[in-house]
């Protein structure tokens, strides 16, 4: 597949997105598993597919669903989202990381990084791609992340409370953007020893790469419970305000 | 000073509200101190003053502001909140916790449990006060918690690395309601100690007294960044649709 932005040279190779849409969303308590969710008239999901599909840097888009709804996904759900190129679909897997290693083995072995994101992360920016893209260029690893600015407590089993000291504490977000060979190695890592990470950065870091921090913003949200989905609408409604739409 | 509620016996005595909003808002890099900046049209701060002035359980309420700032707070900011009583004002201290600790020599001695609350999270709903108090009334300490959805990582002063296992973990709210004798041993042991703590459920825990968990709410929004001010405007607008406001 030939690059479009046309400023990357051959040896580098493309960026391919893995949306991850894996979970059961048992979380939000509805009906539908979140991802299919409507935010603004369309799925939770369709947002940042659409940022992705409209971004010239990436190449191509795997959407990792769960292995029951990829003929719903595909029929009933994408056709509706007018996307310019049709991402590819994989079947997600009983976790995340099983969801995102099956998304990586769908990904056109040419890609030189892959990007991994969230599909129940809505507001996806320009700057956020561009910025981890260019980050992981330079150092192999990128990951958004924000400040953790709430006062954290650990319960102990016992019920014990201990103060979590919030010194250096970050909130890693998504996307993640990595070199493909980096991120597949630290998923077949993972795999043979079983190890069981909540993000692909983790993967990378347990790995013993270094993983650069990008700043996100926590507009990025993720959405995960009925009050989220509040939060998203207001929050779409002031975007689109902004956006004159 | 009478309890209005009359269902609570002299000995349990009122509940008094300590409202913060002692900080300078560096983090929201505006020329205004964040507790200023209009939020739907009144400052941030009278959200929550609002709140707590209609609600039948406090029975009165202090405000910590900057020293500098108290003329300014009494002449140009409480009057427009049109609030039924007119809080009493105290002067902040150079941390949270001497702001609290300012606010409590300022509570009226009868009070029996006391309330506190940052000034810069506005949407203080009726149940996080009524239920903060039932449980403080039970147990002598309560504060909101939410869960932590987030994926944590720590960043160590050499630049390594940390997952953090989100096991148990929880972000802290507020109010917190405490035994008004409770919250101010805590506070003077911790200031005999020298200890300094990021709210006053850490100080009564690291004084040996439990204080138990109240579910919160993720709208329970702790305003601190520009971008937290535009998801509190998004939030607003949705709350006023649902009250049809």
């Amino acid at each position: 597949m030939a690059w479009e932005g046309g400023c990357v040279s051959e040896a580098e190779g493309g960026l391919a997105a893995v949306v991850v849409a894996g979970g059961s969303g048992i979380r939000m308590g509805a009906g539908t598993r979140k991802q299919y969710l409507a935010l603004g008239g369309i799925p939770l999901m369709g947002h940042s597919l659409r940022m992705l599909d409209q971004n010239p840097e990436v190449e191509s888009i795997v959407l990792v669903v769960p292995s029951e709804d990829m003929v719903y996904v595909r029929d009933c759900i994408l056709p509706d989202l007018k996307l310019r190129r049709v991402p590819s679909l994989a079947a997600g897997g009983t976790t995340r990381q099983a969801s995102v290693y099956s998304g990586l083995n769908s990904v056109d072995a040419s890609a030189g990084f892959i990007l991994v994101h969230d599909a129940v992360r809505p507001f996806l920016e320009y700057r956020h791609i561009s910025e981890t893209l260019d980050v992981a260029r330079n150092h192999g690893a990128a990951t958004l992340v924000i400040d953790v600015v709430d006062t954290l407590r650990r319960q102990l089993p016992g019920g014990n409370v201990l103060m979590v000291d919030r010194q250096g504490l970050f909130a890693v977000q998504t996307p993640q953007v990595f070199r493909s060979d980096i991120l597949r190695r630290a998923h077949e890592t993972a795999l043979a020893r079983g190890l069981e990470g909540t993000d692909d950065a983790g993967l990378v870091t347990a790995m013993g790469h270094s993983v650069v921090f990008v700043r996100g913003s926590r507009i990025n949200l993720k959405v995960t419970s009925p009050e989220d989905l509040i939060l998203a609408e207001a929050l779409l409604g002031i975007i689109r305000k902004k956006a004159g739409l």
